[in-house]
Order: C-alpha cells, then sequence, then structure tokens
C-alpha cells in the first residue's frame, strides 16, 4: 500500500517510519510546509516529497496519513476522500463539531476509509483491558475509572490554539471511555483549575480537571487529568464490574527496583509519549492497512472522533457554566 | 479512665475490647436494650450491666462511647455534655443536619469533650499518607482521588433507615477528602445508579456513586463508591500533587504470589472493615484519651461530623436534582 | 493452661504477654536471675516471681516457656519434662546435638509434650506458603529459595556465645527448608565469609553465607543470609515445582508508594523481628497450648529441633572444611 | 559495516533482522547448510546467499555474525579473523576450554574483534542494575543471585548435544555472575537433579540446579536453574550490598491486573527469550558496530568466553564429582 505522508513533524515522523518499516506498505510523497522536514522524512523512509496538491492528484498513491496541523485536517481529509484515498487522520478531525459533521457526510457520500488517530485504544495492555471486559471478565461493568498526566505542560503558544484541556487532552480518554464502555454517555459534569501554571489560566484554559459522566443505563466513568506528572507520563484505567476489577498500570522505563534505608524504589514511568505509544503506534498502521486493504469499517472512525469532540464539548461546556450537560 | 460503654453490638464490642485492654482505661459499666449482648461484653471487659440512665449519672464514668444507633446519637451527645463526660460517638450524630448543629450547641455550651468516631484517619496507612501530605512531599495538593468499594451490599432493612449511599457510606471519604484536602470544598456533583441490587433502587436508593468536589483555591476531589467488590474490601486513597503523587494500597490477606500458567496471583484485599480497621480503631482510641485526658481539643470532632454531614446532603441533593450543589 | 516463664528478657516478654492475653491461660510465675526483669513481667501479666525450683515444683504450673539462654534450655526441659509439664522451649535446644540427642531421650520416657519455638512456622504468610505446596497446588515441588537478612549484626559479645551463623540465624532457615521439602536434606555445601563487621571474622564466625542443599529424591534448596540490611528485616521463601510457584514476599510498614521524578518508593519491611512475627508468635502459643491439651503431638518438636541443629553442623564443618558434608 | 551472516536459523534472523535494519550496516551475504533457511534469509534482508567460503574470502565483507551450531564456532572465529573480519559469535565459542585456548590465541595473534553473545548484558534491566552497583549504589557488594528458568524443556535431541545443563543453559548465569561480580569466583559447589524429564536424567544431564560461589574476596554468588516455569521464562537477578539491594524483576506480557473473588492476577512473564531479550540483541549490535569500527576492545570478548565454560567446566565436575571445585 503506497502512502502520501501529510506532515512531517513528530507525529508524522512515526507513522512514516512505521510504514516504512513494513513489507506490505511503503511512503511514495513526504508534504510539510517546511521543505528541510519533508526532506528528511522523505530520505530516510525512501519516499519523495511532493506538495499536497501533488499527494491527492497522484495515481500511485492509495493511503494517505494526516498528520499536519489541526486546522488542516478536515480540508484533507474531504480532498482526499473525494479522491478515493483511504484515509488516516490524527485526532482530533477539528475542533468544531458542526464542521466535522459536515467533514464526515463528504466521507461518506464518497464511500471512504477514515480511521482516526486514537492511539490508546491499540497500547496492547489497554487493547487487553476492553478485550477482557467484552468477554465478560468483569460481569456486568460498572465503573471506569480514567487517570491521565502529561510530564508537563505544552508551551502556552501550544494551549492558545488548542481547543483547551477538554478538546486537546482529556479527548483521549473520552475516546477510551466509549472504548470501555461499550455505551454512549447522556450526562457530563466538570471541574478544573489552572494549578499547574497561571499563564494557562490566563489564556481561559485550565490544566487539572475531573470529569464524571453517565449512561443510559447507569455505568458510570471518572476521569482525572493533570498537565503535569512529576514521576512521567501517568496513563492508568481501570475497569469495575460485577464479578471483578481490571487494572491496568503504567510502564516503567525497566523492572529495576532499588532497596535502601530510604525504602524500594522503581523507576518512573515511560515519560515521553512516543516511547509509551511506540507498539500501539505500529499496531494502529496494522488496523488501518488492514481495514483499507479489506474495504471493512475500520475503529476508531470518523463517528468516533466526532462522539469525543461532542462529549469535550459538553466537558467544556459543563465546566463553564457550573452546570451537567446533558448529550443528545 | 472509667468508660460506660453504650451499644454492645459489632462495634461496641471493638471500642469495650480495646479499652478493656488497654492500661490507663477500664470500662466500668456497658448499656444495650439487648440485654445477652449486654451481658456479654459486660463479662469479657470485667464491667457491669447497667442502663444508660445509670451511666449518664454515675460518678464514676468520665466517658462514654457511643455505639448505639444513630437515631439515639444526638441524645446521648447531649445529655452525656450535661453531665460532664468525655464523648466519643460513632459516626454519624445525626442524618439531620438541623438536628446536629442543635447537639453540637449544646456540647459546646457544655464545654464538653466530643470525638467522632471516623475511623479511618486513625489507619497507619491513610494517617502516612496526609502526613506526608502535610508536610509538603507532594507540594501543592491538585488532585485528591478516593476509592472505597464495600464487599457486597447490606440488607435492604439497614438501606432503608441507613440514609442513603451518600450519608452512611460515602460520608467516610467526605471526611477523608476533608482531611487531606485541608481545605473545605466549595461545590459537589454526583452520580450514581442502583447496578448491584435493584432492590435498592426500588427503595430510592442507589449502589454506584461517583462524586467530584473542589475547593476555593482550585483542588479538586474525586470520589468512586461501590456496595459490591468481588475481590475484597477495597479502600485506595491518593493524593497528586506539584512534586508527585503519594497512594495508599489496599490491605491484602497474606503477601504469599502464586505463579503458574495462569498468571501471577494474589491476595484478595482484607475483606472485613473489622480486620482492615483493627489497628485504626486502637489508635482512634488512643488520640481519644489523650484529648480527654488532655482537655485538647480531639479531631475528628463534632464539627468535623457536621462537615461531612453537610457534603453528604449537597451529594445527595446534586444526585437527585442533576445540579451541581454549592457548599455555602 | 497455668504457664511458668522462664526467662523474662525480650523473648520472655512476648511469651508472657500472649499467654496473659489468652482467655484460657495465664502466668502464674516468672522466673529471672534479674530480680527486675521477672517482677517485670510478672507484674504486667498479674503473676508472681519465683524461682526456676519453684516453678519446677510448683503443682499449680502446667506448662512452662522457657526463654532463658541457649545454655540453660536442654537442663531445663529435662527438669520440666520429669516434672510432668508441657513444655514450649525457645530454639535452640542446646548447641550440641549429642546434648539435644540425651535431651530428648529424657522427654521421651517422660512422655512430655515439648514444643521449639520455630516461630516462622506460624507465619501466616510462611504457613499459607506450605499449606499450599503440601496441597499440590504446584505439583511436584523441585526448588526451595529462602533468604533471610537481618537489620543488622548482634554486638560481637553475642556472636562469641552464639554458636556462629549457622546454628544462630540460619537454623531457622534450616527448618524453613525442611518444613517446606517435606523431606529430609542428605547433603549440604556453604560458603561464607565476614563482609558486615571484621570483628565478627576475627572471632571466627562469618556474616555473610549461602548453602544448598538436597534431597534423597533429588529436591533441591538455597539458602542466602547475610546479618545486614539496610531496607529491613528480609525474610523471603520461595517454593518453585512442576506447575507454578510460590513466593513469600516481606511485609511493608505501610501500604504507601511516593512517586516523584525519584520514582516510585514503597516502606522498608518491617525492621524488628517483633514486629514482623507478633502474629506469628500467637499463632504458635495457640499450637502449643491446643497439643498440651489434647496430648497430640506438637510441631515442631524436639525431633524437628535435633534435625535443624543437625543441618547447622553439617553446613559449620561444610564451610570450614570446604566440602560437601552429607547428612547420615 | 557489511556483515556475511552464518547461519540463518533463529538467531541467525535475529541477528540478520537487526543488522539490516540498521542505517549504518547490511547483511551482504548468508549463508546455510540448509539452503532454503539462507534464501529466506537472504530475502528478508537484501542479502545474497553465499557459501561460507565465499564470505570469508570476500572483500566486501567487514564483519561476519557466527549464528550456526556450537561446534562450527572455533574453526570459524579462526578463519574470520585470518581474513580480517570483525567477529561477533554466539555464545559458546566451544564446549571444549582447550580448544577455546587455541581460537583466542589465533584471534589474539591475528589482532581480531572478537565479541561473544551473551545477550543478558544489554537487557536495559540487568545492564541498570549492573551500572548501579558498579557506581556504588549499594556500596561493597556482596551477594549476587541469579535466578533462571526456561518455560520448558529442550527436544533430548538437543540435550545430547548441548553439553549439559551447566554448559548450554546455566552459562549465561556465569557470565552474567561474573558481570556483576566484578570479580572472578574461586571456588564453585553444585548439586542439581533430573525432574522434569526423566529422559533428561538418562541422558547423563539434569534439569534442575543451584549453584555457590565465591570470589577471593569472599563475595558470594548463587545460581537457581530450572528447565522448566509454568509461568513463562523466568529471569531475575539481585544483588545485595553493604547499603541497599538492587532486585530486576520478570517483564510481564502487559500491565493488566484482574482482581476477582480468586484474588489479583497479573500475567505470565515473558514466554519466549526472542521476545525478552529483543531489545537487548539491538543493544548488543550497536555495542559490536561500535567495537568493530573503533578498534576499541569490546566486551563480552572471547576472555569472557573463556572464563564462563570455565565455570561451568567446574560447576559440571563439581556435580559429578560432589566435590567443591576450585578455580585457577
Amino acid at each position: 500500500m503506497k502512502f502520501g505522508v501529510i506532515g512531517a513533524g513528530r507525529i508524522g515522523k512515526i507513522h512514516g517510519g512505521n510504514v516504512a518499516a513494513r513489507r506490505d506498505s511503503e511512503v511514495v510523497y513526504v508534504a510539510d510546509a517546511d521543505a528541510g522536514a519533508a526532506r528528511a522524512l522523505a530520505d530516510s523512509t525512501g519516499a519523495q516529497v511532493a506538495s499536497v496538491d501533488e499527494i491527492i492528484a497522484s495515481k500511485d498513491v492509495e493511503a494517505v496519513a494526516i498528520c499536519s496541523p489541526t486546522d488542516t485536517h478536515a480540508d484533507l481529509i474531504e480532498r482526499a476522500a473525494r479522491a478515493g484515498k483511504a484515509i488516516f487522520c490524527e485526532k482530533p478531525i477539528d475542533l468544531d463539531v458542526g464542521r466535522i459533521r459536515k467533514c464526515l457526510e463528504v466521507v461518506r457520500s464518497a464511500g471512504a476509509t477514515l480511521m482516526i488517530g486514537f492511539n490508546r485504544r491499540f497500547d496492547p495492555n489497554f487493547a487487553a483491558l476492553r478485550e477482557r471486559v467484552a468477554e465478560g471478565a468483569i460481569g456486568e461493568l460498572e465503573i471506569v475509572s480514567i487517570t491521565s498526566r502529561d510530564p508537563g505542560p505544552p508551551p502556552l503558544s501550544y494551549i492558545a490554539r488548542s481547543g483547551g484541556l477538554f478538546r486537546d487532552m482529556m479527548i483521549h480518554d473520552f475516546d477510551m471511555a466509549r472504548f470501555i464502555l461499550g455505551e454512549e454517555p447522556v450526562a457530563v459534569s466538570a471541574m478544573g483549575s489552572a494549578l499547574v501554571d497561571k499563564g494557562i489560566g490566563q489564556a481561559g484554559d485550565i490544566d487539572t480537571a475531573v470529569v464524571i459522566m453517565e449512561t443510559k443505563s447507569g455505568k458510570v466513568a471518572q476521569i482525572s487529568n493533570s498537565r503535569r506528572a512529576s514521576y512521567g507520563y501517568d496513563q492508568r484505567v481501570e475497569a469495575h464490574g460485577e464479578k471483578g476489577m481490571i487494572h491496568v498500570d503504567n510502564v516503567r522505563e525497566t523492572t529495576v527496583e532499588m532497596a535502601s534505608s530510604q525504602g524500594f524504589t522503581s523507576d518512573k514511568t515511560l515519560n515521553f509519549f512516543l516511547d509509551r505509544y511506540d507498539a500501539a503506534y505500529k499496531i494502529e498502521l496494522d488496523a488501518f492497512v488492514g481495514a483499507a486493504k479489506s474495504g471493512a469499517k475500520p475503529r476508531p472512525d470518523g463517528d468516533d472522533g466526532l462522539k469525543a469532540n461532542i462529549l469535550a464539548d459538553a466537558a467544556y461546556q459543563a465546566w463553564k457554566t457550573k452546570q451537567r450537560v446533558a448529550i443528545e
């Protein structure tokens, strides 16, 4: 499967490298506004530099990996869909739910394959939790608890165009909650504050937040986010049910434990999301290539992208208005 | 210190036994509506059976341990306060906040020592967490997360007169949240359902609940409750802050781990609250005797009891009205 | 059951206190060369001070707890056996195997109940491991691994009369190995050195040692000892077999874990043997009282004491002669 | 760096694949007695099939990776050394210590770079342990404990030509012990039996073994091996010293923990050595390429290979003769 990679930044490099490393796929073109970045990724993957127009127009290109800034996603998805490409797009489709809906209309009419990059679904640990829950290992699911904390806050310049904590960071957790609940949340309450960086508060955003949600059948979910964790990237999920609980713990740097007069000390968690989700990105690509080849519906698809954004919007509104927000 | 123990049920036996085992205290009288229960506890502690009136009137009795049903607490506290006794009373003071306030007025005018039995504050694990947080081990506190799950639901007859999950079960977690936050919550949101036992739902109560709270300075707390946990009594607390996180895990039956073709299996958690909090009850009594002797203000005191009830009421209202509830 | 406690030192206080706390037993006499120590223990247990002769002669005394120095054990056992007392004696019976054999002859002819204080058999963790092995949880047992490390070395004055590391410290591990193996070792190899305290080496002893043993059927055991462990009292046992492995880990002071930029740190192990084995001493006494009342053979009995000493002697010889030593 | 890979079996595929995946190295030739295996590996690495003679004679080939059966290693090393190639050879150099010495003579005269494939030194967990010990994190090292258990025994046909447990399996642990001790063992005692598979015993070998060793300065080491572990590939190392202990635990398949009425269950260990040591093989190759390019002495080198074999021989002799064996 021949790929055009649009966007040669941090995440473009990951997907481009993974495409190039597979036996059944290759990167043929790389596009990026930054010519040097495009050149570097093209060289390391054996591809050529091209413009976005060239990639969309190329008959060789069967699939595109959209790794460019968020505000370009919806347009690129539409263009690629109309050109008959299979589309892998990093989350989110757009920050505006209306724009997402229009984009998905285009995808639907074009009959295009669209997969959204909620990479955590493919983490072997979270995937195992979800599979066991789905198989009934804990009987009826009752409570989902998700903790996500970044090692440190992004620069304020990033915060300004991020869409805010709920749409930028907690969106992964909304998707994870839906993934595990197997049922749509119908209400969201949220609380949050700027405790990590006052500048984040001055920019109208928060860096610390807790959310609760419930589904029609009465299942509940709780999400805890912080833009800071001194002990490394903190990514935990717990599912509690009738017959038991399944918990996914963090991944540590090594399995070394040091015992001394200070107690027993083990390593910090894997600190960088690209390390933490290294395997997830490869498995995600595998799922995309499989879906694109077979024509099977990929998951997470555009609708999953939409629904996570709807929850993020609801949480934002719940936080801003200090009201519980119902999801239609 | 000479004690009168009022109530010779499960919790009365714990406190009576602990009073009798100390070198500096003794049980002199035991009262219970059930004469057999009173006799048994009196025998095992070397005390005499007496009526409540006799205990209150006795000049020998320096302190009372109120272990009788909830609806007797406020009256007994008032009578003992007026009689000049030091008072240890099991939580809650009353289910009605107005009644609690009146009772605390009486205690205040009498200048009586009143300590409320939030035993978990004295658990060595939770106490160590709180002490380290207070000492600044994690810098500024940001998020408190509390998980409490009972091994199984109580009988429906108990549910009916319990005051509901928030006042009966989560009240411990409200106190724990206040204990660790070191600051009063100013708002509560709640969601919950009856997933464990439909009868609980039919009785107008819930058995599964999640709550979020925030303080004036923007700290947040989340509480997760279930009346069921197949793996034993689940009692965990986590405090996250600027410089790190402190987590208290459950206590297991043994330190045995079995490795087999099924994986690595360790024991369930201590399944019964009297086992889990065995040490806490002793340390709690120590604190009470210390305060009663020295005249120092005990903690948790009547005001702590009141504030936990206020939070429970707010959570109940938040759940019922589907609104965030502000605490005045 | 009426006890005479002989020896009112650290271990005498433990056993005396436990006897006094039971409903079915009491301390009637306490003897100790140090009159103050005897008085203190007698007072705290409600007993009277007496001489050893008085205890042996007393018709009231049904059982003796021998907690005096090692070199008095064998004589006291013999006298108590002849006087028809049930006997609980701290390990070892004697440092000399010949003397032990003679002593056990006397016990046998007298038909006395004799139990030896290998307290670790009664630790709930080790007992659970042994029970599961005996029940076949790991199928045929293949390898037993024991790690025992003291927090720090005893004073040199103690070392001098201790009988050396193998007879004083590793003897517990020899008993534990026998307890779990369910079969007698037939050969011992040993290596060791004085790494912790040069004075121990100058006294002809060692403070660091490793031993391997094998049984007739080919099971193997390994023991690792050190007189030092910076992280607390280290007591671990592992049994490996056909179908799996069972591991007993240390007991920590609390279940608190602190995560920071230094990693994840949990508490040291319980640092003092009296804390670590607090429950074991109570259960041990329970077993003794049960055996003494019913006339059932107690375990560990005199023969267990003898066999542990034989293994300790063999290990000593193996270390000294740099030869593997066969056990007859 | 251009590689010739000799041997296209399981381990040849690993090293060949890793060479091909690096930017600074490539596989130019693959040789194997099995033409199909050679072809498959050549195809997947973009190399050509060649004979061993052709590889040795080729001026293109700068380095050889010797992954053929043990009995070919010494000859191939000598030929490659004389031809001026840098040599990476899987352990062991030979089963015969005399043959190894002769081979190393040839390597020495040729001034060739020779690295032996003790892959475990490069495992990030064991490497971290060693580094911390070397940096003094636990002060003076006192006891090294190594546990290695394979998931299951190899076929009897393999056992027959393996050189026996000590030379085939425990040799990794002898190297690991030397790696951590930083000092040579001067004596070995061993015990072992055939408990897993009687056929192994009938073939004159064992499948369960424990070994103890000591160094001149009195440090001790213990090794525990089994050809069976129901819970996955078991690879643990512990170093105990003056100031603490460092322990490396197994790597689990996921970080998922399931809590139920059966207790808390986590995954088996990574079950296959190629998975367990996947990262180690890559880092090992990195070290080899670095040494070959810079001309720096690689570690582990031929001398490390020799010394591990000497220890394995000594352990074999100790087991056979039931004597402690001194190492000259």
